[in-house]
């Protein structure tokens, strides 16, 4: 399997993840602190801020990484991001109105354009030239709005956003949500990277046989700045949202490719009959879902879960779309139930040891890329 | 015109408000302290506690510059305050009943009367001397409770409460209601102060066209506790609340003439069919809505605004009074939301800069008397 | 009146409680505080968990004492109490199900037994040796599930739970609830031994005539770790709970017997009919009706109100019981609602002042027993 080639075979006979320590996530109230040398989240990066779906005529107010922006798009379509108060009287802009050269505040009517400039004070000619809000910059790309948060407030991006042609290529038929999360965003890089939770979370959707998934075969590989964890369960029951939509004849061999970036993941998950291909070549059949799964950070303390979910009907599209993208909602809105609780369940214990165990190895490597990043001086 | 001599003329084409700093407001959790020398609100004076028709034969509870107050009225209609609190078990006496002699807590019993002394202990002949709770001073004139609050907790008022004569007068009918908002006082003084956010925020009721309001003729006039500020928008399209309440021709001379105190401010808007008459004549005609608006702090980053809305309908009293006060209602439910969202946004971005503009002359006088009066040593 | 020999008479005209100063209680963000040498809570006993008919097939979580427990049954029968946090990624184990040999976390399936001991990892071997909870000694006995908290939290309990045969003796047929209040447990004990209030909060079930309440005749007498306050009214009117249940011919002679212990409060009320029978003879007849009052702290500022009602009907067994049950817990419900309010309103004016009354008496008693109890060095 010459992708895989240096992956860590992981042995689940081993009985603990064979660190020293598991690695410290940034969990307000419970773990780890941030001072002058580290910061909450990893910075110079982009995020998603939004699907592109979600800017239509109306200002959209969303806080992320503790910056509280407004999103808006001019008369042209072109995706922009402030500072949501006016520098007038502090009323959210986003509580104001999109007009095709800017956003107006809804208080007294002072105009911006997307570079934050006042444009306008009604009643007054002259526009005070410390009349401006913050800008942020922002790309839209393969319909997702990135925005990027810099150590340095100033400077531009040093790079271009990440591509992601599953929306573009035309190959799958795709839609998606914005989900927010009472918890911080590294518990939900932990529930994306673990997928034998399926089993026990998920026995409505994707789950399948507990057994079957806490034994999968698991190779997990990591990078610098990403981590790849591949999980095959051959000859194995589909579950509901599988045998829903794709005529499978009976069992099927099964595989779910996770890859972990500091803003997101990419999970292709799918099935074919058993035994009637083999699941290691990039071009094979059967029924896919390729999930894309923007985490970014709301606050110290909650997260925003930004996902699409693709699919490649054979026939019957809308309505194979239809039952995936519903099923999928469903599956998160489970994870949030479970993720919630575990934040609530930390805060009220406060910081005290976890145990790891093996499925644990492709989470526990992503936090050490996330406390690496979260150093200042990196 | 003489009544405004001296006036500051307020230049629209004037890029700032020519003072070298906007006067600095207690808004709690974003701007300005209390220490030994400066109280978080005026004292020595009278603020509104309540509208005389709020006292029934029930008790009502309200925080007022966060003191815990329970108001009723004696057999004879007297309006008496106490500290909300039985000196037994701690229980609010505003749960308790009215009896003709005071108020009758709700748990064991006890008996006070409008000086908060401890009448009655059931089922003990002897009253304990130290039975008693705190008194506040009262009084009701022109249909409202005015309650004073003093540096000097035991002394006496040193003043008579404001006259309100509109509600007494018999020219003009008038309703009226008291609202609770999640946002610091002056925040309430400053919206009150600028109308130019009519032309944004009230398009519904009183709004009228945006240009109209910002570029009205405004002359500003302080004095050391007071602000008047008067707007005349001539040859103005008439708003809906205007049209509904009275048959105008057509376009209309329309005024506002707004007058700050530190308890309250009074509005006097209106208008009269354009060119039909001066509207700096004092017994003109035409359409009149007198606002009363008592801004009384509950705590400091809460206020009650109690108001009231009189107005001299031709015919159809009932119906026009009933329109009148609906539509204030709407309109101060719209100026709540704008207040309240302006406030938690101040909350989210601390302190931080911003810009003041040509409408913002009279709300700046007014901060500048609340500043003055909160200082101990004045 | 043997039983009551070296009871404290209490004297209705005496116009204070004769001590010198009204016990402490601890209620956070009011008054006292806790700190080396003294606990928020009495240690070293049995509290009231919960009812047995609590625990189903489905975990039960509870903050008992600030400790997040989750009780279940074994396949046998017999309860368990755990620590309420899975040691691999913290998820309430109450959110999991409950097997035969113990209870299974929801999130990756690891299986618990009733000693806390980890018995599975799913998809792997070995179960790490750290993979445990802390286990709490629960013991089922009268249909209630007693919990017990030591100081040393490894030492193991050392007396056996109280009886409470009303439950299992057969003399009365009983039900019951578990109520949640938001406010200290102490303010519970102050109203459960202070029953004047029934005339004044209670008048819809068992209050009766206030004035009979508040010169009811009241015995006091107090021991180490328990109280008895007993009250007769004689000749007096039957509230609508007492001729809702039983065929009183016209006036009652009435007795309220409660016994306060650190745990839980035993109140035996009831009445015959007016000079029928000497209510001081324990096996009267009558109108019965016996209460059990679990009071467990839930926090420091929150607390469980785990309550039976049992009664002794001539007929109609199951609607009589169904009334007394209904009418006791809508009884509690105005408790809960004036003690909420209290506490909220202690809460509001911080530590003040209070005044004793003489029908305090009993509850100041039980405020020192408790008093002492928080005393690490007892």
């Amino acid at each position: 399997m010459a992708s895989h080639e240096g992956a860590i075979g992981v042995n689940p006979n081993q009985y603990e993840e064979p660190m020293m320590k598991i690695p410290t996530m940034h969990i307000p109230g419970v773990s780890d602190t941030t001072d002058d040398t580290r910061t909450p989240f990893p910075l110079d990066q982009w995020y998603v801020a939004a699907l592109g779906k979600e800017l239509t005529d109306k200002p959209l107010a969303r806080t992320l990484l503790c910056n509280k922006v407004v999103m808006f798009r001019d008369g042209e379509g072109k995706a922009f991001a402030l500072e949501d108060r006016c520098c007038h009287r502090a009323l959210p802009l986003s509580s104001g109105t999109v007009e095709a050269c800017g956003i107006r505040c809804g208080y007294h009517g002072m105009l911006y354009n997307g570079q934050g400039q006042c444009l306008e004070v009604p009643g007054q000619d002259m526009v005070p030239p410390r009349a401006k809000v913050k800008k942020y910059h922002v790309e839209e790309k393969d319909s997702i709005i990135w925005i990027w948060f810099g150590r340095d407030e100033a400077a531009a991006p040093s790079c271009a956003p990440p591509d992601y042609t599953v929306h573009s290529s035309g190959d799958y038929i795709w839609d998606g949500s914005a989900f927010h999360y009472e918890a911080p965003y590294q518990l939900i890089h932990d529930n994306l990277l673990d997928l034998s939770h399926l089993g026990y979370v998920h026995l409505k959707t994707i789950g399948g046989d507990a057994k079957t998934h806490m034994n999968a075969e698991m190779k997990v590989k990591a990078e610098a700045k990403s981590v790849r964890v591949v999980r095959h369960m051959l000859n194995s029951a589909p579950p509901p949202t599988y045998t829903a939509a794709y005529p499978f004849k009976g069992l099927i061999d099964r595989w779910q490719e996770i890859e972990f970036y500091p803003s997101h993941l990419r999970i292709w998950t799918g099935a074919v009959d058993a035994g009637s291909e083999d699941i290691n070549n990039p071009s094979r059949g059967g029924f896919h879902m390729r999930g894309f799964h923007g985490v970014t950070p709301e606050t110290e303390s909650t997260a925003h879960y930004i996902w699409t979910i693709a699919t490649n009907p054979e026939s019957n599209e809308e309505e194979v779309l239809k039952k995936v993208v519903d099923q999928t909602a469903m599956t998160f809105d489970e994870d949030k139930v479970v993720i919630e609780d575990q934040y609530a369940n930390m805060l009220s214990f406060g910081e005290a040891p976890l145990v790891s165990i093996h499925v644990d190895a492709g989470a526990n490597r992503a936090r050490r890329i996330i406390d690496t990043l979260r150093t200042v001086a990196n």
